[in-house]
């Protein structure tokens, strides 16, 4: 199926090279496509790695190696399969995944569980080893790429490449930061969703590094979604070089502790956001801001309620200022509400406040709003302090046509 | 919009008349659409009756006056307003609706908390007061009509009218019960889903018959999804008027309750059923028999987690055999699963058991069962004795097109 960008895409940003870590590609030929499909990142001797992955109970061979390699905290390779998922095959996709892991391993002189696998693709069919094999001495000797080119290889139904940077500065040495992800179906909150990597020269302790990756896609991967449902394979790695030459830091309380976290935020809120500006059939993104819960954590699910919510994804599809639908979400979500102090806005216009429609409601504005591409949701349950922002897209004819026949 | 009918249409069942039943309908034009959609229930002195209710914390003032008005146990009157929910209203819908029991008691001469009323239609218009009393006024003159006039005013999307019958013998009696239902979107499973009216002349004690509609009520309407979305206003009511003359059954272990139950159950699944085959935009009925899980609770949770994956809705509506996504769904259900203990398979073709797809699995047999109107799916956790079946319909472009302009 030949997909054009999303209306949603964002170009590809200029990002730097970050010292320590060198991108290569290759075709395997995972599939009968004529791309780079199998991608690989040297790291540096002393780079830290964190790692938040799905929490599905069906989890691929690659993630549950990859849930026990993060407790050691170093990482001297990545490999992203794409094409395959490997997931649901039995001891066969996990021979695969040593098979790559020795490979690579012994390549690079390092320790097995220094070398970090990923795979996307079809559930339910073993990475094939002689593809593999092979797939991977030819990206073992490839000429380095830039961020983009890796970035396209890990793709699968993506229809444009997904990246972020930013910086920060740690005493008086700036630091840099740049991910690239993937990612556009099979999208859902409760984890840490699709592949994504970030890249960082900065030097942090891999336990820190861990609870900074956790917290930030707490705020980030895990308040999106595109239809509500999980991977088995889903991934995300962060790694830190510590070429930037500054003392490491081990503690939240350490200099630059603060300004190295809030730049790994921005990164994982701008890649997680990209994933659904990919949002399989999407047309317009969806800001959901809910406020007056009982807590963040309420609120966050008051939020993926609205946003996993198909009667208002299509309702945004088709331009309607159907709030009764946002109610309808809010009184399925299990969290403590009230019907009667429940206020819903759109585009910063209240339709509703209080558990009623407004008197002199206005809904012009509120339709100018949602003809955009850029739609915000206000929802103030006029209950506490909770507060969260959640992201989706819409639901469309675009979504049923690439979801019904994918596989093939 | 006009709306063709389901494809998964049932013609409407001949069904008994039940003695101490008289349905009436008019117009009260709460749309301007030139049907009935005011209808009326009276019911016989001594009518015992029990309801299931939407678990939404958002619910409409006349699901909030049932759930305490079924406390007392008997009934006189149902009227259901179509066209208009009243949820989402404040003390304006409240009013509306005391004002329609206020004037149906008044008429019967009987007491406020016996009548019983539904809405249902687009979520925060309260109900037009003015309309609601010359719609009553007329319906208490209309003459009596059947049930499948009944069922069809109660209708809004729904694309046909639905309505399911049974009997049982209670000693040397024969009672009947008769019932209708209206729904087609905003179906989802965690309570007594859309609105549906049972009646029958068996003589059952109030509280008996709310155990056995809750009951029943866990093995029909919660076991069934469309698109995961929970209704504001989700009624079921069970009508018993005694009128059949034998003793009354008021314990399970009575004579009669057993047979009465069985009765009941088929008549909600039946009902149950025929809201998916509505489902908006369906084109398939997707069975999803669960097995081997750890309890019946985790079978049923597996199943609608299945049942409510866009993923694996889309890919029986393009009557492709991908396993992998009832993997994925099974993964994120987040009840006890083992990736190395799971089968599954498609109209009683294993594609994968124990983890892994089949050595000699031929995907022919499941592609023409796929091909068909009607889907079966088996999935066997391996690890207990739990089970259950739940029921779904497939995601097309039809619920696309449905949900995008459906208020105007």
């Amino acid at each position: 199926m030949d997909l054009s960008p999303s209306p949603l895409a964002r170009t590809f940003p200029e990002l730097p090279s970050i010292d320590g870590v060198t991108l290569r590609v290759a075709r395997a030929g995972y599939k009968d496509w004529d791309r780079a499909d199998l991608t690989f990142a040297e790291l540096a001797e002393g780079t830290a790695v964190a790692g938040v992955f799905t929490k599905s109970a069906c989890a691929s061979s690659e993630v549950e190696m990859g849930r026990v390699q993060v407790g050691q905290g170093s990482a001297r390779a990545l490999i992203v399969n794409a094409g395959n998922s490997n997931a649901f095959t039995g001891h066969r996709g996990r021979e695969a995944v040593e098979q790559i892991v020795a490979q690579v391993a012994k390549a690079l002189g390092c320790r097995d569980e220094q070398v970090f696998v990923s795979s996307t693709g079809v559930i339910g069919v073993p990475l094939p080893r002689d593809k593999a094999r092979e797939g991977v001495a030819a990206v073992l000797q490839a000429d380095p790429c830039g961020w983009e080119t890796a970035a396209r290889a890990i793709g699968t139904t993506d229809t444009f490449t997904k990246g972020a940077g930013a910086s920060a500065m740690i005493g008086a040495t700036r630091v840099e930061l740049a991910g690239f992800i993937k990612g556009s179906g099979m999208i859902a909150p409760d984890m840490a969703t699709m592949l994504g990597y970030i890249f960082t020269d900065a030097a942090i302790a891999p336990a820190l590094l861990q609870e900074m990756l956790a917290k930030a896609n707490a705020a980030s991967f895990s308040c999106i979604t595109v239809d509500g449902d999980t991977s088995t394979s889903d991934t995300v790695l962060a790694f830190a070089t510590a070429k930037a030459g500054h003392a490491t830091i081990s503690s939240w309380d350490d200099p630059g502790a603060d300004a190295f976290y809030a730049a790994l935020l921005q990164v994982c809120r701008d890649l997680a956001q990209l994933v659904v500006r990919d949002g399989e059939g999407a047309q317009k993104f969806i800001e959901i801001a809910v406020t007056g819960a009982a807590s963040d954590k309420s609120a966050r699910h008051v939020g993926l309620a609205i946003a996993n919510s198909p009667l208002v994804k299509t309702a945004i599809a088709g331009g309607d200022a159907n709030w009764g639908r946002v109610v309808m979400a809010v009184g399925k979500a299990g969290e403590p509400a009230d019907r009667d102090r429940l206020s819903i806005g759109f585009g910063g216009t209240w339709a509703a406040r209080d558990g009623q429609p407004l008197a002199d409601y206005d809904e012009r504005p509120v339709t100018e709003h949602l003809a955009g591409e850029e739609i915000r949701i206000d929802v103030d349950l006029g209950m506490g302090d909770g507060r969260a922002t959640v992201w989706t897209c819409d639901l469309t004819h675009g979504y049923i046509a690439i979801n019904a026949d994918y596989r093939s």
